[in-house]
């Protein structure tokens, strides 16, 4: 397996065709995942807002005064959840746009003319348009995967994970392998889409030196089929975390 | 950055020198991160046991009547874990041996003679060990990441993580840096030792054609200074996540 950046990027404006960026700058190969950061392509798709027309709600001003935050940004942070599992000192909220994430996905760094970035309104469809569109110009067939950074519980920094896919295989499934020694494996799930994921933000970098695409070549994250994101989403009703924290919040 | 499988190494027997196993079998380079899964580590290391000499207490009966359990297997989770945070259907727990995971990490796969595997006692040491003894045989200087298959919260599938370093660094820090813009970022932590982990992963396998060991090439992950995969630990008192948990657990 092979991570490359895909270089000299340049700054993405609203209306852009990152497909056609990135096919001037690289040769791809059948199979390979192109990993594209998500923050280009809300530049890209115009989702993007300034705080100044966002008046703060008395919830926002609270939360804001508790944690020295601009109730501006905290408004939208709240406008863009259908629900938010902690408030302070970050918000851990169930993003619109699918994920759980912090502050619903909204970026304030890499972003011009004080602007702040959305996550993509629907990362699947960005990924397949893009996806589809190499395809067109360059003859490949390849997977992509749009990433965001999240962090984890229980463990200290953030990581690549996958908010968006074309052709890109979610979860592996290991059920019902034999082991190595002949005994049938009761059940294991890998989630290559987020590990193909973090490797690539290996190479991204997230400071001036920012590389937003990078191509992930000889992996077998590539499938025919049609796969989605929130194939990784944990359901509602299996996730535990989140009925603990709907309960601690309560407390 | 490039990954590849350290291949045709052996079954691995109590007291085996891993170390010498793989420069056997490969030509590594300055800089590289040896990736070694800790199923391999805990057989060398003779961490292995077997549930006909565990008593199950009242409780792991009661737990394993409730999943459909092995009680023996119950019990051996519990004697290896500081705190429990969710018993059923999967048991969630601070293992004795650091890291908040699934059944004490106790693996009944990939191990012989219906012996089940624990994690490495002390993972940061057997790092050490393996990468002092590869640096002895080879000259180069390594860095060695050994890994573990983690669940996250909200999201399904398992990724690789790091559960023990040498010479490794397990989070890069942002912060203070400037954007692309100028702006100083406010703070980003990048988990690289588990990002890694995770791109080895991809490369490992669980079935019967696993690959416990993986040269990733070409990263910064390096560091001549003492690390510990501790520093990935979410410190108890900033885990909001474990504090809802035992709120919930009393509920």
């Amino acid at each position: 397996m092979e991570a490359f950046t895909v270089d000299d990027i340049p700054l993405i404006k609203p209306g852009d065709d990152i497909a056609a960026i990135i096919c001037q700058r690289v040769g791809l190969e059948d199979g390979d995942v192109l990993v594209i950061a998500s923050t280009i392509i809300a530049k890209a798709e115009n989702e993007l807002f300034s705080l100044d027309n966002i008046t703060p709600s008395a919830r926002a001003i609270g939360i804001g005064k508790k944690d020295g935050k601009d109730p501006r940004l905290v408004q939208a942070v709240l406008d863009r959840c259908s629900e938010c599992f902690v408030e302070s000192p970050v918000m851990l909220v169930q993003s619109d746009r699918a994920h759980v994430c912090i502050n619903s996905g909204v970026d304030d760094s890499n972003v011009e003319n004080d602007l702040l970035a959305d996550l993509p309104r629907d990362a699947d469809a960005s990924a397949r348009i893009i996806g589809e569109r190499v395809e067109e110009i360059t003859g490949c067939r390849v997977a992509v995967v749009v990433t965001d950074t999240n962090g984890r519980a229980f463990r200290l920094g953030q990581t690549g994970v996958a908010i968006g896919l074309y052709h890109a295989t979610p979860i592996y499934y290991w059920r019902g392998k034999k082991d190595l020694f002949g005994y049938e494996m009761q059940i294991s799930e890998e989630a290559v889409a987020d590990e193909v994921a973090a490797a690539a933000n290996l190479l991204m970098g997230e400071g001036s030196g920012g590389n937003p695409v990078v191509v992930v070549r000889g992996t077998s994250l590539f499938t025919g089929g049609k796969t989605s994101a929130c194939q990784l989403y944990r359901p509602d009703n299996m996730d535990i975390i989140k009925k603990a924290l709907r309960i601690f919040k309560e407390s």
